[in-house]
């Protein structure tokens, strides 16, 4: 299927302020025929750093005092892999490749050696595989309600466990918390969602299954086989849409993703497990 | 330099583990000549990952149930490059290379974010450069006290603080929350420590200036210049000298390091500028 | 029913330490024909004091370096009063004695106020009354996990949820936390526990419904109409068995509780509503 | 010196809504010829209720859905005793009155336990007495910023020491929780606060020394001469001005308190010792 989005951020600089955004579509092979453009207002240096494998880029801009805007226009072809979500199981940590390790680990954010017990008293039991991460979405979107405001900046998972409230990322990270805990590499991923209403930046989860990643959103907000993705990391704090080092206000935010074809969007959201990242190379391999 | 190091680790396994060990000498430029050997009793099949430019090396070991122990010996030139620390300053961040951008970001037992308005009120007026994470070194050895049991694997940086209390891993957790906190990049190394009394798996940090990554050493425990490195990352999570999966007690742990050629301790330690970094690839570059 | 109930405690008092122990019957109606000695050895002066209303009794006693320790026999009968659970309602916060809004508000270790969320989510919809209180306690009973060493005196109800499991200073936390936030004033209860295994200092707890306190215990290990009471308060802080000002080291732990005629412990464990405190005194009047 | 003071607090009730305040002049021996009224728009019964001893008044209102109001108004004349600060020094913990001990305990927004490591390396070998809570008080003035929205109604005094920023609220927990760690009891004040600019309900604290309880400022903006009290506790939950159970919001906030002479502000701000309370009932005799 193929997208067309896009973003406009504007803001004023009260003292000149670096930027580093991370907002343009991720360069991926399942992502294809991207055609983009990026402008500033005022025009300005832009200095790019794509992260070798992830395809996540960062774009960091120094701006003077003043009003600043950026505007983003891309179109891609999304073509993402389906899988029969009963035949996808979890790998034994033994198995899995060394270079995943990082996934496994508690971050800023992601409090997964602290939320192991309540982990394994929830889902402990559940069948493994791409079956036990669908429960724990299923948890999460019973048990956690999406509010705004309930969380901020510094909100880690277990913080929402508590507070019963969250936002995407909140979400996502509790998700990601969940599945560390129970030995099931996870990761942080930022995208344009198609189907989310209304539209925004979204913040979904990516498990590692059977040898590739497989997207979640817990949210049960969007279409999994219309996310766009933006970036993947340890979690939010990795991949913010823009990290912003100097004094300034933000004054405006639009973000879009429709399909390039004008067409309406189609019925009820897909149950099947999605993926748009290859295997991991054989990093593990003795 | 030339040091002879090693470590001997014991385990009685209960059910079948997996170890992630991260224990060998660090793949660096500056580390000379490294002849050494492992072995595992009983012996093992052994999984094995270096990461790319850091050099950690992981290596995997799936256990059976029973004793298990393993020896490393090593013997390496240390070639450390010393610097003057009145010459090193501090990078602008809008200068900083892209990559280097997730050493400025809070991970798990480095909360810089809640810990900035303290780093900001003692140290944000300080010299900039070499000096000003110099103070903050000074000021934890002075705040700080270095007390066995004051911490446990779950410890943050701003526990440690209110606490005043810690290990060489709180120490150095303690050193890069106030960096990141201050737009210093800053990264956990772990470590042989030639000179440490008693001898035990070491942790410092290095610090991100002028272009270069600096050691930095808070507990002042341990000379420099005689620091074999093992892993780096963002902190303690990402670089245990054992990640264990599965049921197991420790039953013996020994590390050593000595100079190659008998001699005794050189006098006292050095307050130079140490490093055994390269300068990071240009990767910032427009 | 009669009890014959005591302790012994025993101390390496390194420095001059102050002791202010809380571990005798309190001074209560229901407490009929209490019998009791306390000995120290060496013997020492007693400083005491009575709290008006609840009867806890604190007895300060300073001793000197050198070995110390402490005996308290006791012998008492129990008249507790039967309610039937299904007639037993809460009352509306309007209608509570203002004397008793301290136990509706947040303490050191029962944090209602950050588990309001999570307290509404899981028993908002509950009946009102004895029957939601022993929901709470049911809820706590089946997913927190009774293991020693889980907690420390420093742990807070809201610790207790995450990491699913405590022992039962933290079960009382937890439940007064969750019926604190729904508006139902409760307070921790120190005791001596028939029917407890192994014999130890017991903690409980007391909602207020109906004009009354009535007992409550999430552990499901003791009697609850053979709880000999020691002390009340808003938590653990208040009424620690032993609060030392110094420097000291327990040696020793003896607790036990026993019917008086010797008779062995009755059948299965009530599940009746159970009260050993007089209604409020009528400070809420207009 | 006679004052004049009062307060017009304003609400839209979405709700039934049941207050709880706390806002009229305490009933202490040195609150003389007080001269006051509370009135109520609409009018509406009050409940009211007196803590023995302490003096805070607390009255209870039930108010319909609808525009809601309240007005108070009182002339007092506040009879302070001045003190020697010089003369003014600690007692033994083994000295102290026993019904004093719950100020020496931790609350929830006195972490003085978590404090303690803290408050021993900052005051350990500070001059007993009031010097000493007078330097814990220049301490905070000099390390912690007044911020007004740097905290909220769930900040812990450790936060505010992360935070290096709170308003009164967080100044006292943070004097008091210094206090209790180093064993002097300290309780929580609120109070009309002459001088305060601009004037809003004050929260200061109370420390014990010499059998007395003395009045400490760490925000230096009143006259410590001038503070009406109207309530004390173990910390901020213990005496909020207004305790809401209900939908509601406040829609309007004045404070005021003048000299009832009409005269201007006197002079500098006394350094003297100040205290309202009488001293402690004999409870601790043996």
């Amino acid at each position: 299927m193929r997208y067309t989005l896009g973003c406009h951020l504007a803001y004023e600089v009260k003292q000149e302020t670096l930027f580093i955004f991370n907002l343009e579509v991720a360069k991926l092979k399942r992502h294809v025929d991207l055609t983009e453009s990026l402008s500033l207002s005022p025009d300005l240096p832009v200095r790019r750093y794509t992260v070798p494998d992830l395809g996540n880029r960062y774009a960091a801009v120094l701006v003077p005092a003043g009003a600043f805007s950026l505007d983003y226009e891309a179109e891609v072809t999304l073509d993402v892999l389906r899988g029969d979500p009963g035949g996808i199981g979890e790998m034994a940590v033994a198995d899995l490749p060394l270079d995943i390790l990082p996934y496994l680990l508690p971050s800023r954010f992601v409090s997964s050696d602290r939320l192991a017990p309540y982990a394994l008293a929830e889902f402990g039991e559940a069948p493994k595989g791409f079956e036990r991460v669908n429960r724990i979405c299923n948890w999460i979107h019973d048990h956690i309600a999406y509010q705004r405001g309930a969380s901020d900046e510094e909100t880690t998972a277990d913080e929402t466990l508590l507070k019963r409230a969250g936002v995407c990322r909140d979400f996502a990270h509790l998700g990601i918390a969940f599945c560390r805990a129970l030995g099931i590499p996870a990761r942080f991923v930022s995208c344009y969602a198609y189907g989310l209403v209304p539209c925004d930046f979204h913040a979904v989860f990516e498990a590692y299954l059977d040898g590739r990643w497989w997207l979640f959103d817990a949210t049960r907000q969007a279409n999994l086989d219309g996310l766009v993705r933006i970036g993947v990391g340890r979690d939010a704090a990795e991949i913010a849409f823009s990290t912003p080092f100097g004094e300034m206000t933000p004054t405006g935010m639009e973000i879009r993703i429709a399909r390039a074809d004008g067409a309406p969007e189609a019925g009820p959201r897909t149950t099947d497990a999605i993926s748009t990242e290859e295997p991991a190379p054989n990093a593990g391999a003795a």
